[in-house]
């Protein structure tokens, strides 16, 4: 069995990425979605490891102590991270992985998995964008024009990811990140395996 | 309107890649298939521009001289190249151009146009491409041990190239060899423009 391939989305508030993920995750059943850690404390209804690893401050800290995130930051005075073990876990049993964070943890985990496929979401336009924002219709103006902002400064970064999707047709685009993600199992850098059995066929040493 | 994507298809003889390559052009009208020029002369029915751009010697030594071709072999006294002409003519007009040809010729595309999609199609073992080999029922074993060991020299340049994609069926291979070219359309280094416009819209100087 091969590694599963970790797969990094991330997009502009407005981008349609929470509809696109939700729909992928249930139309293709085979992909795993990572759990993060945070010391908030739990909504009503929300459980531990099913929503997400609930931590004390004083285990997060240890645990950043110990290298044990992907990636974290610190949020409103609340930690947020990706624990590796369980990605690493799910992906040791060939599962494909998917991280939803934003882009500044999305090029923290890319430095330490450099196989790691960058996927950034976004709508055709800035102005579809904001179209989408105020179409919520519980936003104030403030909070949208906060949005737009936040959406620029990421933008800036958007030439590191991998690949870029243009949310205009959620089934199409929940089709076009599994096909990224299908093609990636096919990358010559991930089949060193399957290469070095097919020379020892052919008579060949390796 | 974007450019085309090139893309380069190998595999040992043997792989099913004629068989891979006519039913993707069968079934999906958008793609160009590469024209080679050739020294050879024309076979029955050949014809100048559709089988291949026939060439004097003299002609296509000229070419070699202009730095006319995307890559160039002399096999068995005939020279045999891609014309760079062709294919960015197709590319320009946004069609996608598939380039069959061997792993030298292939590593020599790359090196001028590092934007080039790898792909390398293989049977999924060394004792299936035998079989398949001498399921054709035509070749002698000498001709047979000639070939598996061609193959064997050629596997080793099969790291080099960016995706592996193992032929055990037909409809699959066709259709994964599709998407990974549909998905090379997505990569952020192909997306410059579309992210520049973006940045714009968002009040992004760039």
């Amino acid at each position: 069995m091969t590694k599963g391939v970790l797969t990094i989305v991330s997009g502009f508030a407005g981008s349609g990425k929470g509809t696109v993920m939700k729909q992928l995750l249930s139309r293709h059943g085979e992909y795993a979605l990572s759990i993060s850690a945070t010391t908030r404390k739990p909504r009503k209804g929300e459980r531990d490891g099913v929503e997400y690893f609930f931590k004390t401050k004083e285990e997060f800290e240890k645990m950043i102590g110990e290298h044990a995130f992907l990636e974290y930051a610190n949020y409103v005075g609340n930690y947020y991270g990706t624990p590796a073990s369980y990605v690493d876990e799910q992906l040791n049993l060939g599962k494909d992985v998917i991280l939803e964070i934003e882009v500044q943890g999305a090029l923290q985990v890319k430095k330490l998995r450099s196989d790691a496929l960058l996927v950034f979401l976004t709508p055709p336009s800035g102005a579809e964008l904001e179209r989408r924002l105020r179409g919520r219709g519980t936003e104030t103006d403030e909070v949208i024009r906060s949005r737009m902002r936040r959406a620029g400064e990421e933008s800036e970064l958007m030439s590191s990811y991998d690949y870029i999707l243009i949310n205009d047709d959620v089934d199409r685009a929940t089709e076009e990140l599994h096909n990224l993600i299908r093609s990636q199992h096919l990358a010559a850098s991930r089949n060193e395996e399957l290469i070095g059995r097919i020379r020892r066929e052919l008579g060949v040493c390796r």
